[in-house]
C-alpha cells in the first residue's frame, strides 16, 4: 500500500482524486491539504465523500508538513503554485503527479504561452508528459509526471492516430472544443455562477488559449514534425464533460471514413480507456469514468478529416488520468482503481 | 455466482441495474429484455455501459424465453405489466425483485389508489415490502420482494424514527417532495422534454398521488397505528435526485432538535446506507450512490417536527435498493456491489 | 417623464430593473450606480441590454452624487446598506422604492429576526409595504415603498384569500418553497457556482429564514389576527422562478376545492398580475413576466388546504413589483411598462 | 391591422410567434391551427400566453378552413408538409411566411440534400430567401418568404461580411455550431428527453446536415462565386440559443483582427438586429430577442479567420425573423413588434 498526500484537495479535481482513490486497492490517501479551507472537514465541502473521508480535515500545506511515510504526492494547486514548492516536495516524496500546467511544457514554450519565466526550470526534465496512450513507456521511466490538461487530453487523443499514421497534415489543425463549467475550478467569479452560466454557451480565450501549446507539443511528437493548432474553447451549461471536434487536412486523397475508423481502431486496440465508436456519443457516456470515446470521419466533398472526442474533464481530463499515471510510475496495473462505466441518464 | 435476468432493461432503472450489477461479485446478468427496444444493442441506448455490456442485445420478453439457469429476475416494467406475467415468472425463477408498484400494496389498497382490480391478488402475499432499514428480517424470509417507490423510500426513512419512537403524531403528516425528471422514466411525453422541463419547477399529482398509499402502509406499520399522509410531489430541472421535506406534529412538548438528531442517529446506527447529518445536504451528495441523508428538526416556535431527506431516485429509490433486497434474499452481505459515494461536483 | 436612478444596478434585480424600465413610457433611468463595478459599462456585465444601455457606465454611489432632476430612486443594495443612506436619499428624491429588506418590518420585528438594531427606525413609518394586490390603497398614500421579498410575495398571495375570507386558521401555516438560484444574487459563494448548484436541490435556512417575519406580518394584517408560519426554503437548479406550496388548516368543515377556486377567483378578479388557475403551472409560465399563478385545493381526506403559487423571483418577486409600486406612487396606471407574458419554452 | 393565421401553432416556433405577435401593433392573429393538438386551449400548452391567448383553441388545419379576411399565413409545419398545402394556401392568402425548409432551396439542391423530389417546384420561385440583412430589397419584391433555418441564420451572418468584402476564400469554410435543444422542436424522441439531454453535449449529423445547402446557397450569393461549407452541428443542454464558431482561410495576408472588426462594423452599420462586438458574448445575451451578436478575429499565427455568432434559435433563428420578414413584405417598418433586449440572468 503506497501512502499518498493530496495537495490542493478542496478543488474539484482534488475531490475527484479523493473519490477515485477511496476505491484504489494499492494507494491510500493519508493526508489532504487545502490552504483556503484548512481546518474544514472534507465532508463539509463534499458530503458525497461521507463514508470515505469521515473525520478527515483539510490541513495547511507545507513541504515540511507532509507526513512521514508518504511516497506519492498528487498536486492539484492553482497555476503557478506547484513550481514554487516542487523543489522541496520532490526531495521529500519519491513520486509527484502534478495536475496543474507548471511542468507540462519546456521552459521556452512555457515562457512564450504563459508570459512569465518558469521558476524551477531545472525540474522540468524530471517530469514525463503523462498521456499514457501515447507515451506509456517514457512515463514508466520517470519519477514524476505532469498530468495533461483537460482539453489537450481529448484533442490529442482525437488527432494522434491520424498524425501518427501520416493521414493528415500537421498544420492547419483546428480544435473546436467545449467544456463543462467545472473546468474553471472552484474559484469564484461571476462567469462561474449558476445564474450566469446556466442556459447559455460562450466562446472564450480566442486564438491564444494556453492549452494550444500543449496540444502542439504532443502532436508534434506524434507526427514527427511541427504541428500547428488553432484552438477555440467554449463553455456549455453542464458541470462535467468535454467535447472536442477536430478538423484536419488530409495528407492523401485516398481517405474514407471507413478507412479512418479502421485505422483508429487499430491504433487504440487494447487500450482500456479509449473506445473508437462508429457514431458520436454524448459526453455523459463517460461521466464519472476514465473513458474517452473517439469517432473519425472523412468528408470527401470538402476534403476534410473530422474527429469527435468526448471525455469527463475531471476524470480522464484530470483526476482519473492522474491515477492512471500514478499506477504507471508505481509499477501497478494501469487500470487499478479506475472507473470505466459512465453514469446515464 | 447467481445468474440474473433484467426484464425491462431499456428504461432508466433498467440501465442503472445494469451499471450496478456489472460491479457485483455474486450476481451475473445473463439476459436483458426490453420489448420496445428488442434487437437493439444495450450500448446503443447507453454507451456509458461500453465495457460492461459489449455485444449484449435487448431481447423480447416472455416467461418461456428466460434462459435456463436464471435464478433471479429484476423486473422493471411499466405499471400494471408485471402482475400479468408474475404467475409464470415466479414459477420459473426462484427470486423476483419487482421494481414497479404492482406488488407493494394489499389488494384492497391497490384497488382504491390505482382505480382497478389487481390481476394477481393471490401472489401479493408472496412479496415482502423491500425497505431493508425497517423490514430487514421480514424480507429475508420471503422469496420475492416488491421494491419501494422512489418517493416513499425517502419519505418513510425520513419519518420512521420519529414515529417508531412515538415522538410525533401519526396523523397530520405532510410530505412535500421534489424529484428529478428521471423519475418519470424513459416514456415520451411533452412534459419530459428538455425544453419543457428545463429552467422550471412544477407541482403535480395534487392530493392523490399513488405513492401516498405506500407511505401510509409502511408508516402505519412502524407507528403501530394508522398513519395519514398528505403528499405533494414536484418536479425540478435535474435528472436525478429526490428531496423530501416532511412535517409532523409532535407527540410531546419536550422535543428539541438536538434530541431528535440523537434519536435519529441512534435509530440508524450501523446502517450502511443511511446517514443522519447535522445540516441538510444537496441531493447530489448521493448521486449515483445507494445513500440516503436525513436531518430532523424541531421548531419550538410553531410546534412542528421537520425532517429533510435526500437520495438518488434511481439508486436508493430504485435500482440500488433492488440490489440491496436481492442481496438479502440471496443471503449475501447486504452491501455487496453497492456504491456509497456520491459524485460531486 | 419621471427621471430615475437605479442604485445597485449591477446585481440581478438591478439588471432586471434596467430591462423593464427601458420599455417604460413614463420613467427614464438617467443614472445607474454600482459600487463594486463603478466605471464598467452596463453592457459589459449584461450584453443583453445592448441597445438600451449603450455607453452607460456604472457610477459610484453617494447621495450627493445623485444627478439633479431625479425624482425616483430604485434601491437594490445588499441587506443593511440602504438604511445607512436612506435619510439623505429620502431628502434628495421625492420617491424611493427599496428592493431590500431594510424597510419592510417594524423596528422590533426587524431586531428580532435580523439580530441587530435598525439604524434608521424613524424612517420605517414612511415606507409602505408594497404588495399592491393587498395594500394598493395604502401604498398610494406613501412617498416611499418597501418592496416585498421574493418568497413572501408568492407565499402571501397564495394564502391571503383563504385568510381574508376566514377559510383557514391563521396558525399552523406551512410554506414550503423553492427558488431559482438568482435569488441568492450576484455575490460570490461556492454554493452559487454552477458546478455546485447544478443537478441538485437543497433545503436551507431551516426554521428561521428571515422572510418568515414578513409573511407573518402581511398575513396577520390580512387575517385580522396573528398569523404564524413555518417557512422552509429550498434551492433548485434553475436561474429564475419561485414555487411555493402552502399548507393550512381549514377553519370550517365545509370546504371543497371547487369552492376554494371560486373564492380565489373572486378575490383576485380584475387583478392584472394574478391568475387563478385550475391546474398547477410550471414556474416558467411567468418567466420574465410580472405574473403570479395560484391554484388552491382542499384535501378532505386529511383536512388540509393546499395552495401552490409560482412567480419569477426577479420580476414579480423583485424588479417588476418595484415598477408596479413606482407606478402606484407616481399615480400612473399600475400596469405601465410591465411584461405579463412568460417565455416558454 | 393585418389579420394572420399561425399554422402549426403548437410547436415551439409557433408558440414564439404567438408571443411576439401579441405585442405587434399591425398584425393580429385571428386563428391558430395545430393538427396534433386540435381542440386544446393554447394556454393549456403554454400558460405563459395567459392574457394574450385566453380562450383560443387550436383548430385543425385545412386551406379551406382559413378564416375569411386573413391576409398573412405563418406556416410552422414539420418538414415536407408545407409543400403539400402551399398551392392552395398561396391562392387563399396574399402572403405566406414559411418557417420550414420546404421553400428555401432550388429544386435540384432540394432533391440532392433532402433525398426526395420537391412536390411543388413551380412555387419555389415565388419565395424570397428571407435573410433581411443580406437580401432586404429582394424580399420586398416577393409575396412570400422562406424563412431561413436557425443554424444558417447565425452562420451566414457570421461569414457574409468577410465574403462580401473578399477577405476570405469561399471554399474551406468550416461552421462548427451548437444549438439548444428547442431546435429539435416539440416532437417526441428519447434524445430530446430532459434526462438524456441534460448535463451532456453531443455532435450529430456529421458531414451531411441539410442546413449545409442553405449556407452554401446564401454565401455563394454573397461571395459571387461558389462557397463550400463543412458544417458540424452539436446540441448543448440549454433550451434556447445557437453559437456558431466559423473558420475561413484569408484571401490576403494583410488581415488583422482590428481590421476585420472595422469591416464588420461597417458592413452591419445601421442594422437594428445585428451587433458587432469586441468580445464574444454568451448566447443568452439574445435570449428572447431578435438580436445576433458577431465578433470576428484573424489569427496571424495559423493564418485563419474566425468568427463567432450567437442568437436565440427560436427568435432570430425562427419566429422573430419570420415577423421581420412579414414586416418587410407588408411594407411596415422592419422593427415593428420585435424584441431586441435579451433576458439575463
Amino acid at each position: 500500500m503506497t501512502k499518498a498526500v493530496v495537495i490542493g484537495g478542496s478543488g474539484y479535481t482534488g475531490a475527484e482524486l479523493l473519490r477515485i482513490l477511496s476505491q484504489h486497492a494499492e494507494i491510500e490517501v493519508v493526508q489532504v491539504t487545502a490552504a483556503s479551507n484548512a481546518g474544514a472537514a472534507v465532508t463539509d465541502l463534499y458530503p458525497s465523500l461521507a463514508g470515505a473521508c469521515d473525520g478527515v480535515l483539510y490541513e495547511d500545506f507545507s513541504v515540511d508538513g507532509v507526513v512521514d511515510g508518504v511516497e506519492l504526492a498528487f498536486v492539484a494547486l492553482p497555476h503557478g503554485e506547484s513550481q514554487q514548492h516542487m523543489g522541496g516536495l520532490a526531495e521529500r516524496v519519491a513520486h509527484v503527479v502534478d495536475l496543474g500546467a507548471d511542468f507540462r511544457l519546456p521552459a521556452a514554450s512555457y515562457g512564450e504561452w504563459y508570459g512569465e519565466d518558469h521558476q524551477a526550470p531545472a525540474l522540468l526534465t524530471e517530469f514525463a508528459y503523462g498521456l499514457p496512450e501515447l507515451f506509456r513507456d517514457e512515463i514508466r521511466g520517470f519519477a514524476h509526471v505532469a498530468n495533461p490538461g483537460c482539453y489537450p487530453t481529448a484533442a490529442i487523443l482525437a488527432l494522434a492516430p491520424a498524425l501518427a499514421r501520416g493521414l493528415v497534415e500537421p498544420t492547419g489543425l483546428v480544435v473546436d472544443a467545449t467544456s463543462g463549467i467545472s473546468g474553471r475550478g472552484r474559484s469564484l467569479s461571476p462567469a462561474s455562477l449558476f445564474s450566469e452560466a446556466n442556459e447559455t454557451m460562450a466562446a472564450y480565450g480566442l486564438l491564444d488559449h494556453r492549452h494550444t501549446a500543449e496540444m502542439e507539443m504532443a502532436l508534434s511528437a506524434v507526427a514527427g514534425q511541427a504541428a500547428q493548432v488553432l484552438f477555440t474553447p467554449h463553455v456549455a451549461p453542464m458541470t462535467r464533460g468535454i467535447l472536442a471536434t477536430c478538423y484536419a487536412r488530409p495528407a492523401s486523397a485516398a481517405l474514407t471514413s471507413e478507412g479512418l475508423l479502421d485505422a483508429y481502431r487499430d491504433f487504440y486496440r487494447g487500450e482500456p480507456f479509449v473506445r473508437v465508436v462508429g457514431e458520436p456519443v454524448p459526453t455523459k457516456a463517460s461521466a464519472g469514468a476514465n473513458t474517452v470515446f473517439v469517432t473519425p470521419r472523412y468528408d470527401a466533398r470538402t476534403g476534410t478529416v473530422l474527429v469527435v472526442a468526448v471525455e469527463d474533464n475531471l476524470v480522464k481530463g484530470a483526476a482519473g488520468q492522474a491515477v492512471q499515471n500514478a499506477n504507471l510510475i508505481l509499477g501497478l496495473p494501469e487500470e487499478t482503481g479506475l472507473p470505466t462505466l459512465g453514469i446515464m441518464p
